[in-house]
């Protein structure tokens, strides 16, 4: 990692994942907002625990914090005598690591590359060339997601302008990603740019991610911002307080329909009664072009207790039912851009997404 | 109020107000909905306390509990030699219960009214009768707000049909009234009426009198309940599971523009974008006439603690800025109907309000 903060192009804002001296550390985020502390993970057993109870969470923030688990792992021994030493440990590690969370994409995907890499190379390398090059795999995961995101606000940055009120929901941050996130890139460059504007979080219930969270993570940047309630939104578009809506994606289909946190859908309709622009910002990683529409993502229903507790005391009636769904779907003709590392898709947006997965790997194409 | 519960043509759900046997009893609103608890108040001063409390809420339910105050007032002492000495009893509880809540209007007119009743019968009466004259003025102001509720219900109950989904926000209910409220009066009558549906409740952050309030008097008739955080109401929507939307309003000008609990604007352009008939329920003493638009309405901005408090710890970042409206306002073009106690009214609404207010007192009025 000494190349990384030798490299001042890259400059974070929040890191919630942290390697620095062969030591890993995050940000402790069931603690936020009241408090940011760093917690060393020093054990394989630590990184299991810190992923299980959501210390850290954000998909590719867990990846990438499975995969230096991987290298906490190596270095509880102090020295291996053979290649294949190293590639068992790695091999335990990784079907150990997988076990914290088991549905989260990002951490297999993280955890077999950092496998793959030590099959690779444990021929014809010493034990401490093989250690170092699983090390290398886990910077460049690092990397690569905090390029991701980087791009992902250059190509969205100029969307924002001097004055402006921009909203957002949930949180689409750089606790989410190894840093800078995905909505929140866009305010974080535009910010680094100089421009000054104001943000609207809505808090996003039940579990509070835009309160906890993205209100943290721009009082951290400097950025002015503004917490409101969800169903407040509409009533503060219709005052003329927000220019732009930018929102993340858990899944986008092949039509431009996106799924994201529940009430992102509500959000779209408003802005659209008030013809204000609606973006969402989101990796390629996050498109299913095999998934026609929107009609065909599974919304995941969560607990009623995410609703009803939390608060000092229960909320609602004892035994009421409660429909908790975790996302919706915003179709596709709410969305005024989809905004990638590679720029933004317009509508129409069939023809756009396949255009730009048919030429995956061209960075010349022209969209 | 002997009488009253004589009289089964009132057949009351929840009733926040009680007056048996000369005694006062609130169900205290504080408790809700972990425990309903009757609360006797047996002293002025209790009475006080409880409105100033909010153990007692809703402006209609104020002003029913302050017109009973002032009998308990009257019945600390056991006798009277003079009307005199009732009428300077009643002047005094009246001024001290008008300080409970500086700003509720309704506390100020039922304490009005009851004083000028007592002032119009001070000669030529008994001490004993002239209490119970006060008495039956207070219970009249219960009564025609009972029914002002129910025939509210019963000109809106005809328009939910069995099997339907109806969706509600905030609480216009009974316990903000004498009882029966005034969007829930539909679904109460409805459902004394024999149809069977269900009701989708917006939790109504930040003080979620929907998910504390509402869906304990829904449960309470028996009616089928479903509490949903405030923005998955659009999911909801798309999903085909509500027919009619219905709230209650806090503020009607004479083109039909409603202001009601923060949220509701949100949920006319949702429902709108549905194609879903949105209503709003409120009496004629809501309509404000005198003011031509609802640009007019002043907004009330609620303490930032409202929002990051309440839960078991903060939920946001200390000092973060906070946008707290209590109330939006809701654009005519978005109402379906106003029902009020004499009927549903329609656009065009500044023609049918004006005609409506023309014509107060005719009750042969056709509209």
């Amino acid at each position: 990692m000494e190349r990384l903060s030798r490299d001042k192009v890259v400059r974070m804002v929040v890191q919630p994942v942290r390697w620095q001296n062969g030591q890993l550390s995050i940000i402790d985020q069931t603690r936020l907002p009241a408090e940011c502390r760093f917690l060393p993970l020093r054990t394989v057993r630590a990184v299991w625990q810190a992923i299980r109870t959501l210390q850290v969470r954000g998909a590719p923030a867990i990846g990438v914090c499975a995969a230096f688990g991987v290298l906490v792992a190596l270095r509880e021994k102090s020295a291996y005598s053979t290649t294949h030493d190293v590639l068992e440990k790695v091999r335990e590690a990784a079907s150990y690591l997988a076990t914290s969370r088991p549905t989260a994409v990002n951490l297999f995907w993280a955890l077999d590359r950092m496998q793959r890499c030590a099959e690779a190379h444990a021929e014809g390398e010493s034990p401490q060339m093989l250690v170092q090059r699983i090390e290398a795999e886990a910077v460049a995961i690092y990397e690569e997601d905090l390029r991701r995101c980087r791009a992902i606000g250059d190509h969205g940055a100029p969307l924002i302008r001097e004055g402006w009120g921009v909203l957002t929901h949930c949180n689409a941050g750089a606790l989410a990603t190894a840093g800078y996130g995905t909505a929140l890139a866009l305010l974080f460059r535009a910010h680094e740019q100089g421009r000054r504007f104001h943000v609207y979080v809505d808090e996003t219930r039940p579990v509070l991610q835009g309160a906890r969270l993205t209100t943290w993570e721009l009082l951290q940047a400097g950025i002015d911002v503004v917490l409101i309630c969800d169903h407040a939104a509409a009533h503060v578009m219709r005052d003329g307080r927000v220019q732009l809506v930018v929102v993340g994606a858990d899944r986008i289909a092949a039509n431009g329909d996106v799924a994201n946190k529940i009430g992102t859908y509500s959000l779209a309709l408003v802005a659209k009664a008030h013809q204000i622009p609606f973006y969402v910002a989101a990796p390629l990683s996050s498109f299913d072009i095999s998934l026609s529409g929107g009609e065909k993502i599974p919304i995941e229903q969560r607990p009623r207790e995410e609703v009803v507790e939390g608060f000092s005391r229960p909320i609602a009636p004892e035994g009421v039912a409660v429909y908790n769904p975790a996302f919706d779907v915003t179709p596709a003709e709410l969305i005024t851009g989809i905004i990638t590392e590679r720029g933004i898709l317009e509508p129409p947006y069939l023809q756009n997404i396949a255009a730009c997965f048919a030429g995956e790997g061209d960075s010349s194409a022209s969209w």
